[in-house]
């Protein structure tokens, strides 16, 4: 293990950068628990394999992590540019678990341990989750900060240059904190990301499994830009979470004090899960969950070195909304990848990964 | 997975360095079945944690690979130093199966992942270690060659600069090798370790699980010069091996054709297993192995960066040994490790490590 580090982040001249500035590598969790994932994972998998490959192809450094006893079948679907190693997990959430990365000035390069509790114990089986980032981090020989509250990567957005974005319904949710306290939340990511300005949205997606993730309802695709979760439908439930955040977005500034502009991408379908997805998981056998509005959203794009990987979930609004991100996101290939199968599971492509930072020195 | 490289390491300029040339690192595996190891391999497990200690502290970069089960528990007792990996295995030979890594004259690292067969099928649950050498390949990003027999890091001791020597009831023994080849296996460490002249001695060291591994019984510790497991007691089924090892060796030459000097290192003991050390191991439930004669021998160490770690398994002749191999190892310091608790297991210091050489740059 590398050095703890008792120090403040941010007074050390770290930060968390955007996510388009350029990566180093990216990991991945395999997805493997049958609580969730149907058929024993074997649809998802393919899912993460084509995720895997898509971002290998654009230059980085993937690493995908397994359990010894589905190291042999990972190894041998994913592609030879893709590094396995063995790390168990529950959940393949690497977005929620793996470290927030963290650069300086200097081609430095740390990682913060937050607490990782299950998403407030609503997850079960996640003592495994909870150590990933430190194993991580033990891997890559980088010195690692303990995070001081239970935070998810998911949970934040930022455009590296000092603004953030969360949902108060998140990172106020009295399951995963005892006592929520914005100065808290406030001085947690001011500290270790490097977060100046924290805005606030009242909501994520409906029905989010993580109660306000904001990747999948808000993200930064440049200094300045936000795009948003949107749909026009007033009687969806999403129209209130949408407009709410419309109408505060569109009215705030970042952290240097310019405003923001907006742009609104829609949401697909609304999207259900059919009474053969509910069938066969673990969860499935205590709970029929056909019906259940799924939290789809194409907010949960992944920006690698020159693309831009982005959820196909829905015919009647994919290429609209694939169009927008990608005019957003400049120099980007727009690449399309279907994803109901992580959608089942609660999360999208973000939530699948995490990137690592490019750095031309590592911290020793 | 880096690339499996289809041609000849010879060829590609690639040998197997001697274990005095530089290390970058050192692997080890953490030892945790209850197969072998007494007490829920707590014991043990303290002494690979002095062994990890003694390694880093010479500069190596360390790391000890472990299951998901043990993970929390090993991080515990390893010093910081010391970087942690899962990699699930079930015996904890890192000796026998890691890579046999390899370099070039041009700072180039590849590996040899040979077959491994659990010591002919001696060793039960031996799915895992035979995948040990390819995981450590891909999580270093190493290329990789198929080593084309079942081979054991352990079998053979080397100069870098040619020479080789193994023990003929091992390379030939019937119980690995469907049809035992003397050319097969001089094709097979010329090709993939660059070893141009094998010695043949007839043994390894006596009651050795192994049947016959060399680095309980002959290694080299600089060009042309050997050290020899020796005992002068003549009813001691030791003494013919050694005696005829001794005869051999002195009227051999090395590659070059220089002749070798030999130097005798006194045997421990014979030691002998009590029967409190017999108990509580799964194979004690099924066979009692009091009185068991146990491999003790002092060539079971290993040559760090700036020291060499001597196992301490006897007191009448810990001392003799140490100083006689200090001094064949000039500018090194000499430690010496008790590591009674690994000979339970059939090994020692030097079977539970594996050295990666160091080197200017890795092939991509």
């Amino acid at each position: 293990m590398n050095a703890e580090l008792r120090t403040i982040p941010a007074t050390d001249g770290y930060r968390m950068p955007a996510e388009w500035e350029p990566h180093g590598g990216c990991y991945l969790a395999w997805p493997e628990n049958t609580y969730f994932w149907r058929q024993g994972a074997k649809p998802v998998q393919h899912t993460v394999v084509a995720i895997a490959d898509a971002i290998a192809a654009t230059g980085e450094q993937v690493t995908v992590t397994v359990s010894s006893s589905q190291y042999l079948h990972a190894r041998l679907l994913l592609p030879d540019a893709v590094r396995v190693v063995e790390i168990s997990t529950f959940n393949a959430w690497a977005r929620d678990i793996a470290p927030s990365f963290l650069v300086d000035d200097h081609g430095g390069l740390r990682g913060v341990d937050w607490r990782f509790d299950g998403y407030g114990n609503r997850s079960p089986y996640w003592h495994l989750d909870n150590g990933y980032a430190a194993r991580i981090l033990d891997l890559e020989r980088l010195d690692r900060y303990a995070g001081p509250i239970v935070f998810e990567g998911g949970m934040i957005d930022v455009d590296g240059l000092g603004t953030g974005i969360v949902a108060a319904e998140c990172l106020l949710d009295p399951v995963r904190y005892r006592n929520p306290n914005r100065d808290t939340i406030i001085d947690a990511v001011r500290d270790y990301l490097g977060v100046r300005k924290l805005i606030w949205l009242p909501f994520g997606l409906v029905d989010d499994d993580t109660a306000g993730h904001m990747d999948n309802m808000a993200r930064f695709v440049s200094p300045g830009t936000v795009a948003l979760a949107w749909t026009g439908n007033e009687r969806d439930p999403q129209f209130e979470r949408s407009a709410a955040a419309w109408e505060l977005l569109t009215a705030e500034t970042d952290a240097d004090g310019k405003p923001l502009t907006v742009h609104k991408i829609p949401i697909p379908g609304p999207l259900h899960m059919t009474a053969e997805e509910s069938l066969g998981t673990d969860i499935g056998a205590r709970i029929d969950r056909t019906g259940q509005r799924l939290a789809g959203s194409y907010l949960n794009f992944y920006i690698s070195n020159g693309a831009v990987l982005i959820p196909a979930l829905d015919p009647a609004t994919d290429d609209e909304a694939a169009a927008i991100l990608s005019g957003l996101l400049p120099g980007r290939e727009p690449i399309q990848l279907p994803s109901r199968e992580l959608l089942l599971g609660g999360g999208n492509i973000h939530c699948a990964t995490r990137q690592i930072p490019a750095t031309t020195r590592r911290q020793s």
